[in-house]
C-alpha cells in the first residue's frame, strides 16, 4: 500500500466508481446470478464475464437479467486460442469465436478480450503460430464488425508463451492490430501481463494515440509464483505493481473506459466473496482511482 | 526432439565440441572437484562456474585445479543484485561485485555474469531500480576493465523480475551496455530467457554487431512452472524451445564463443550426474552443435 500521496478529488472518485467492473473470475465460485446479485448489493456498475458463467443461465436469460439489474457487460472473456495448425483445428476456432462474437453482442459487451493461444503440442515454431494468430485475426475481424464487437488483443506475460498467448507484449498486440479498423481490433491493457516490460508504457501511449485500448485490467503480480504460474495474479497492493505508474499511463493515454479487476488466485477464491470484492472496491479506491 | 533436418558435416560437429561448457548448477550437487573430474572423464572442455562452487575449495586451489586439468573456465557466475537503494546495501554490492571480478580474473574466467537483482522489499519502482542498475554498472566496469574480466549483462525471464532480475529483455541490457565499450560490457543470450521475445531475433543480430556476445546459454522451457519458478529450466529437447532457430541466430550474429548449458531443474538434480551430462552431450550435438 501506501502508492497514493495525494488526497483524491471527490469527483474523480465519483467518476471513477462509475467504471469499476469485476470480473467473475474473481469470485469464481459464484454463480452467474450471485454475481450479479453481489454487483448491485455492493454497487459494483459493470462485470466482465467468462462465457462458462454466461453459458450456465443460457444467453437470453444472463442478457434479459443484466438488463434488468442495470449492469453492464464490460468485457466478454474470451475469444482466441488461434493458434492450430490443421485445418480442423482452424475450422473449431474460427467457429467458436463467432459464437464468441455473438454472445458478446447479445449481452451488450462491446469487447471481445481474445486470448491467442499456445504453440499447439509438439509445436516449437512461435514464428509461424503468431501468423496463425494474425490470419485469425483477418478471418474475424469482418464478422466482429458487422457485430459491433471489438476484438481486444490481450498480451499475456511472457510465462504464459508456450500454453496460452503467443502474444506477449503490448507492442506485438498493437503491431497485430495495425491492419484493421481501431473500431473493431483493439488492446487489453492488464497491469499483471505488461508492468515488467521497459517498452510497455511507451506502448500504452501509443495505444491512445491510435484508439485502440479496448480495457484496462488491474490486479497485482504476487510471488512466489504458484505452480502452474496461472494463480500469480494478486489482490491490488499485494504485490509488486506500481498502480500509480500504470494507471496514470492509461488516463494519460486518454482513456475513459471501464477498469476490471480479474484475479486468479486461490487464497482469494477460498475467502467469502463478499469480503473479497469489499477489499476489492477499497483498493481500487485507494490505488487506482485517484489517477483516473 | 526433430528439430534437425540437416545431417551435420563432421567439422563443424568436432569445432562444436569444443565449445560446451557445463555449467555447474545444471551438477549442482557435484562438488568442484568432481564437477573437474566429470568434465574430463566426458571430454567436456569448460565449466561454467558458480561462485559458491569455488569457495567450496577456495579460490587458488579452484584456478589450479583447472590450470592442471586444461580446463577453461567458460564464465563465473554471478555478480549483480545491483538494486539496492541505501548507502550501506550500495556498498555491499559494489564490494561484492569487486570480489566477484577479482575471482573470474583468478580463474580466467573471461565473463563475470550479472544478474540485476529484483526490486527491493516494499518497493515497486522498476524505473529506479532499473536506473541503479545503470549506476551500479559505471561503477564497477572501471574495475572489470583494469582486470580484463567482460560484465556480462544477462536478461533474465520477466517472470524473474521482481525478485531476481528488473532486466527483462535483449533490447534493455544493450541499452544499458551501450554506454561502455563492448570488451567490458557485454551481454548473455540464455534461450530460456530470451525465446518468447519477439524482438529477441533482432537484438541477437545488434549484439552481434554491437561485439557484445558475451556467452550463448542453452536450456529448454518445460511446462507446467514449477511452484517458485526457479526450476523451469529443462534439458533441451524436452521443452518448448526452437534451438535451431536460436543458434542460427547467434551464429548469424558471429558468436564463436562457449555454448554453456545451465539448467536449474528438481528431476536434473536428482539424477545421476554422469547420465545427465552424457544426455547433455547427445542433446547438444543433436539440437544445437549442427547451427553452431
Amino acid at each position: 500500500m501506501g502508492q497514493t500521496s495525494v488526497t483524491p478529488v471527490i469527483d474523480s472518485r465519483s467518476s471513477a466508481a462509475e467504471r469499476l467492473s469485476l470480473n467473475t473470475m474473481t469470485t469464481q465460485r459464484l454463480s452467474f446470478e450471485e454475481a450479479v446479485d453481489l454487483a448491485l448489493r455492493l454497487e459494483v456498475p459493470a462485470l466482465g464475464l467468462w462465457r462458462d458463467k454466461v453459458e450456465e443461465v443460457g444467453l437470453e436469460e444472463a442478457a434479459r437479467r443484466l438488463r434488468e439489474a442495470g449492469v453492464r457487460a464490460s468485457s466478454l472473456c474470451r475469444g482466441g486460442f488461434f493458434t492450430a495448425a490443421d485445418p480442423d483445428g482452424v475450422a473449431a476456432a474460427v467457429a467458436d469465436n463467432r459464437r464468441a462474437v455473438d454472445e458478446a453482442a447479445a449481452l451488450g459487451a462491446p469487447e471481445l478480450v481474445i486470448v491467442a493461444g499456445g504453440l499447439p503440442d509438439g509445436d516449437r515454431d512461435l514464428l509461424a503460430a503468431r501468423q496463425r494468430v494474425a490470419d485469425r485475426i483477418g478471418d474475424l475481424a469482418p464478422y466482429a464488425a458487422e457485430r459491433g464487437v471489438r476484438l481486444a488483443l490481450e498480451p499475456l506475460h511472457p510465462m504464459f508463451v508456450a500454453d496460452r498467448a503467443v502474444i506477449s507484449t503490448l507492442e506485438q498486440a498493437l503491431d497485430l492490430a495495425a491492419d484493421h479498423d481501431p473500431a473493431v481490433v483493439g488492446v487489453v491493457v492488464d497491469t499483471f501481463h505488461v508492468f515488467w516490460d521497459p517498452a510497455a508504457e511507451a506502448m500504452v501511449a501509443r495505444a491512445g494515440r491510435e484508439g485502440r485500448i479496448s480495457s484496462y485490467q488491474v490486479c497485482d503480480f504476487n510471488l512466489p509464483i504458484p505452480e502452474g504460474a496461472l494463480l500469480a495474479r494478486g489482490m491490488m497492493g499485494d504485490g509488486h505493481i506500481d498502480f500509480e505508474r500504470w494507471t496514470r499511463a492509461v488516463t494519460a493515454a486518454g482513456y475513459t473506459g471501464d477498469v476490471e479487476v480479474e484475479i486468479f488466485n486461490a487464497d482469494i477464491w477460498s475467502r467469502d466473496p463478499v469480503e473479497v470484492v469489499t477489499q476489492m472496491r477499497a483498493r481500487y479506491d485507494e490505488l487506482v482511482a485517484p489517477w483516473l
